[in-house]
């Protein structure tokens, strides 16, 4: 989308509250039924059934043997014991499964039956084989009296006929389709599920496994937005990302719409984008636009429409609001088109360990990641925004966060609507700053079934973490200023150091840059800054590296000296893409990203350990693999150095 | 099957505990790995990831706005107010989305940019439009400060290259096809579902929709444990019931070995049953058969086998036998083949209302169903033998008894292994006897979404259960001997009657039978019963029926009075097949059941409601369903009498 002169910006129809949206969309909705269809039994597993069944005939149709032995009259074993048995003649018929019995069992006689075998007429009562006794003369001994109807199934004592054997709105699974099939039905009618017409905008937007030109990256949207109606009820398709061209674009919205019953586009919705999508959904029916702006975060820029009797929904671009909204919003419809139960909310209460600030005047929804700290459940927020797709990796739920308020303290309970109805908690807890090299090490870990919560909180904000005892280690590199070292004057008692591995720190440029190439580090440094055209990149506050360049700069603000981000790679990213000559990061992200390098000084990626933590399984585990040969040499393959 | 002579029997080749069980069928398997195959993206959802996954590439790939606004300098804004706006020129530069900005930001100027634009060289902040003013000559206002990095979303902030975005072993579902789709990834190593294939064996069994011929019952177990194999991970082929025939048989479990990972048979296990299949299963390669027979309840009977490193299984033809030993002992080894982690045990506490007997010298599982009681949860047992395929409808989980009791008594609180993983309380709890009317009073609530539990544990049972506050409503049909009159005897100040329905009980006979067609009752029982050879069915101890029954028989004790089974439905079967000649049974019954009907007495259904409970909303739900006409009129239809 181009942005347009901030005077000719529109505004939003009308920013109303998330309550108001989800009543004014229903409303232009009307009742949703969903549509029934026939499937064959072994297709029907996972659908929902869209009438009450009932069972056509009795189950099981006759009164059967739950046993090997032989039917007979109770009658005729009174008193009969180990020391009195009784003797019966045989009718001579074996009664097998399959076969319906021809003889009678008169008084005095018994025949023999399998387990599942009909019963025959006369017969009352089975008695199990182990408790006869063979005569050689073809009659059998019973050494034990049986009670009337002793061992019989009878008929239609699983399921009557026309007992209802399982209600509409019942969700098939594998027990059901064994109750249906036993009723001998081999149709089920089921509700149909609503197809759904998947389509991104942007002319920013390519398909995954395609390259990316400069300024383009990978649409997200649409293959996540289409699972997600898969995961309620629907068969989407998704028909691909399609560039901001008014009149290509119309004419895949129009043929979408035509082929489904709901269709969700994702991108365009922003102020500053242009009101293609817009006029264009505008026109697909009536009455058009009911939702243009909610007063939620994420997810403002939603907008919901009903075109001739069909939801069309247009989605906030950025992947974490297009699932807020989504999950808040649409699945519910989605869910009632599909006959499909509301989803059931999975609370569980945590603490909040820090500050969570907030927007006011709008709802918002932070997406947290679980731990067990000594006090109880805390729970640490994991968004980087809503532009981040990873901040749903690491989450276990989010809380919501009212209209009314601007922050939630530190220390206070929040109630968690988790993702997933059971909600496991991992077995090791990392917070702290990331590093490459971790992988290599979590690697073994999770091979072995230990489910790992990473959290990437930095190396101050791991530290707080470990020292009030909501991780089990915080990987850290922690320069102090005054004497040098790195991380062991940030110990306390509580903590015990764990050495990770160097990664040498320096001096990146693009490779040929005459500038830097070929030069001595504090050569290239010098030119640099006396050339007022060359950029640089620095870091954020209370980054270890942040601490180097402030000794390197000695005071100095060169060009670019406030461009501060947050991490090794941005660094690179930046002076790669040339909104930047050169930065400080570390060797194996300068040569993943083919810049040139000039050594400055090792930096030491340690791990500060929770000593009453220590004693877990999953931290042993952790020790034992950073310990192992084949990760310190995958360590070393990578350009970092173990200590 | 057809049974063997008993001094043929086989005896199991050694029964033994279930944890030797699963040990030598694990030292029989050995290590399973599973495969690994691509899928693309689109069909990654439900999946199960091989590897970890990393990141090709930075994601974002650049550094982008987060809103729509201006690029620029935040040096230049220091001091910026209301009050004391900083002016800027611009670049005349529109950054949209996918395209590369070419111009420079320098110091005093800015480029207006939009959501996810990329930031251009120079600027190291964005401030949002609506903070900025335009000015009539094309520059602009700005009348906030910025902080550098402010609306900037930072190249590789989301994903840095070569960072693990997935752990190998993580189920893949929307939110992690959104992680692979933004990463660029098209297609995901995921681990190939393990073909099962699925077999049913014996002479009896008749696939759904087929008609039954006497002595033949539909094939549950086939279409059931297919379905649970896919739940847990595999691609299962069913392939239909196959009856005992050697060549026939071995053919078809050595084609569908062949063709699969893992081969399932169910049937053909019990003692009495020929050996057949497993001297098959013993043939089909090396080691053969490792267990056969656990000390299990229900599931004694099951083999294991390995072939060739391909595990057979011959589960229990009973369909709860079969279910149980399925999830117990096949769905890990079949989880481990797919790659899926363990299921989780999902258990809540509850007390037994009833002693729950068990057979001692076998580790037994009783399938309970759970209700919110006035002490807590109370878990009612559901079994009905594990040859009914409807225990599993109404129970939420099961409870385990250790293989040294014989019982678990009344009181004693149980750990309840839940079928799934969150549990729903039901809205209604309806336990007492159970007729086909009530389905059509039930079948409105269920319409509007109302959870109901339906427990058919009989008149006298769900009265007990009522008077201790377990359920919602009883419904009862109690002639109370003395008086003559139906229920109210046998209330209490805790409970209220609402009166039900009036079914007609009377006496049936196969139609044409000249013993009963045209005749008087009284008449046609006399006659019955001055006839040996003409045998009735009866009815259990305590039901209704039965008082009425032997209020007719006057202490008459003819033929077949011990045949006493448990419902009006099984006593019309056993006239219909010719098991006995007469009975008394309900006039619906007996119309669906195409026999002659002499009328009797009228028996009075009603509902014993719990006082403390009336007030809940779906016992309002059920009393208002009861009067709405159309229910009425379907109850007339069906044959009973509203009251």
């Amino acid at each position: 989308m181009t942005p347009q002169s901030p005077h000719l910006q529109d505004q939003f129809l009308s920013v109303c509250s998330r309550d108001a949206a989800i009543a004014r969309f229903d409303a232009a909705l009307g009742p949703l039924s969903p549509r029934e269809v026939r499937v064959p039994l072994a297709e029907a597993a996972g659908r929902v059934l869209a009438r009450d069944l009932s069972a056509p005939a009795d189950v099981p149709p006759f009164d059967r043997s739950g046993v090997d032995g032989f039917a007979l009259r109770a009658a005729d074993l009174a008193g009969a014991s180990a020391a009195n048995p009784v003797i019966l003649r045989l009718t001579g018929e074996n009664i097998a499964c399959g076969t319906a019995p021809l003889r009678n069992v008169p008084p005095g006689e018994a025949s023999l039956i399998a387990t599942g075998g009909p019963l025959p007429r006369g017969a009352d009562a089975v008695v199990m084989l182990e408790h006869t006794d063979p005569l050689p003369d073809g009659r059998i001994e019973v050494r034990r009296a049986a009670l009337p109807g002793q061992f019989i199934g009878r008929a239609g004592s699983d399921l009557a006929r026309g007992e209802v054997l399982l209600r509409r709105a019942t969700l098939i699974g594998a027990r059901e389709i064994g109750m249906i099939a036993a009723a001998g039905i081999a149709e089920v009618p089921v509700f149909a599920r609503p197809k759904v017409a998947v389509l991104s905008t942007g002319d920013e937007l390519v398909a995954p496994g395609q390259p990316l030109a400069p300024a383009q990256i990978h649409d997200a949207n649409g293959p996540m937005i289409a699972a997600a109606c898969g995961e309620n009820g629907a068969e989407a398709r998704f028909l691909g990302a399609f560039p901001d061209q008014a009149e290509v674009l119309e004419t895949a919205m129009r043929e979408a719409l035509q082929g489904a019953d709901m269709l969700i586009l994702s991108g365009g919705t922003s102020k500053g984008a242009g009101d293609l999508t817009h006029r264009i959904v505008a026109g697909l029916g009536a009455p058009g636009i009911v939702v243009h702006g909610v007063a939620l975060k994420p997810g403002k820029p939603l907008c919901l429409a009903v075109c001739d009797g069909k939801p069309v929904v247009v989605l906030p671009g950025f992947p974490t609001s297009a699932m807020f909204t989504f999950h808040d919003i649409i699945a519910p419809v989605l869910r009632r088109m599909a006959g499909l139960p509301a989803r059931g909310v999975h609370e569980v209460s945590a603490t909040l360990p820090l500050r969570l600030p907030s927007e006011m005047g709008r709802t918002e929804f932070a997406m947290v990641a679980l731990s067990e700290g000594p006090e109880g459940r805390v729970a640490f927020a994991t968004g980087k925004g809503s532009g981040a797709v990873t901040s749903f990796a690491q989450a276990d739920g989010f809380v919501q966060i009212g209209a009314l308020e601007d922050h939630l303290p530190a220390g206070r309970e929040v109630q968690v609507q988790l993702f997933t109805p059971a909600l496991r908690m991992p077995d090791l807890v990392i917070a702290g700053s990331h590093c490459t090299g971790l992988d290599l090490v979590l690697g073994p870990l999770a091979g072995a079934g230990l489910q790992i919560r990473s959290l990437a909180i930095g190396s101050l904000g791991g530290l707080q973490a470990a020292l009030r005892g909501e991780c089990d280690l915080a990987p850290i590199h922690l320069l102090d200023p005054a004497t040098g070292a790195f991380n062991t004057p940030f110990l306390t008692e509580a903590l015990e150091l764990l050495p990770g591995w160097r990664r040498m720190q320096g001096l990146v440029f693009r490779k040929g840059d005459p500038r830097f190439e070929g030069r001595d580090p504090q050569a290239a440094l010098a030119r640099a800054l006396a050339d007022p055209e060359c950029l640089m990149v620095s870091r954020n506050q209370g980054a270890g590296t942040r601490i180097l360049i402030d000794q390197l700069l000695k005071g100095a603000r060169p060009q670019g000296w406030l461009n501060q981000p947050r991490s090794h790679t941005a660094v690179a990213a930046a002076v790669v893409q040339g909104r930047a000559d050169w930065g400080v990061t570390i060797a194996p992200v300068a040569r993943d990203a083919g810049l040139g390098f000039l050594p400055l000084a090792p930096e030491h990626y340690d791990f500060a350990l929770v000593r009453s933590r220590m004693e877990r399984p999953a931290v042993r585990a952790f020790r034992e693999a950073l310990a192992l040969p084949e990760v310190r040499t995958a360590l070393e393959r990578a350009g970092f150095t173990p200590a």
